[in-house]
């Protein structure tokens, strides 16, 4: 399968800006890769460098949304469930195809048939967590094959 | 506060074969430093290497315990509370001291006054996560400065 490194931990937060200056003035993280627009139909995101990681901190901006493209990201219903933190943890692969076809073959759930358009010009592949120990991973496979 | 890399993601499991499994296994990741003595008072754990980063598997085998040097620890509770999942993050820092001082200057709530014996050798200093948007975070300096 060819799990390279954590990608980044996926963390679902009400309020985007909180977590911005925890992570980034306190903890003295690298704050990158800011989106207040609207890239993921309904979202805005962050990105906060830690060593070979990311953490990815996700908002949901339209949390009555009736949108149903944003299904696996859906993070104000998550946050009313759960409340905020750990989303999802993403695992660095070097062919997404391959993992799929792998991790289908071992027994594990996926839920995309093939990789589809992730943030900054990756391709992502969910699996389903009840396949993980009730964790929610993502593959993810990035163009410039770093 | 010199925060280097994600040390380790520690996850609390029931059933720590069934984890090393998934994770050795299938995901195939090196299983490593597999504990199945009693070097915290009552735990079982293992570690499962991705990239510079650890998952910690932690499973207590004793839920029933009274024994109240586990209260970090407290696996089976947490599990009771929570299910099966992401128990804390591990932040490698250089120099535990500094990095406790620096945090409760900038008004972090650390349980710990010092640097404590953790795993492998280490010394660790946990962060209240009421400080950390809900997520259980812990500094950890290795002996071998890595």
């Amino acid at each position: 399968m060819n799990i390279r490194q954590i990608d980044h931990i996926g963390i679902a937060v009400r309020d985007l800006d909180k977590f911005l200056s925890l992570f980034g003035d306190i903890l003295g993280l690298e704050i990158h890769d800011r989106e207040d627009a609207d890239p993921y139909g309904g979202l805005r995101s962050a990105f906060a460098r830690i060593g070979e990681t990311d953490f990815e901190f996700l908002q949901d901006r339209a949390p009555d949304t009736d949108d149903k493209r944003i299904d696996q990201r859906d993070i104000a219903r998550w946050i009313e469930k759960r409340g905020e933190g750990i989303h999802h943890i993403a695992l660095r692969v070097t062919d997404i195809e391959e993992a799929i076809q792998d991790a289908r073959t071992k027994g594990l759930r996926v839920l995309d048939d093939t990789g589809r358009p992730g943030a900054r010009g990756s391709k992502i592949a969910f699996i389903h967590p009840k396949s993980t120990g009730g964790i929610l991973f993502h593959f993810v496979e990035r163009q410039d094959g770093e």
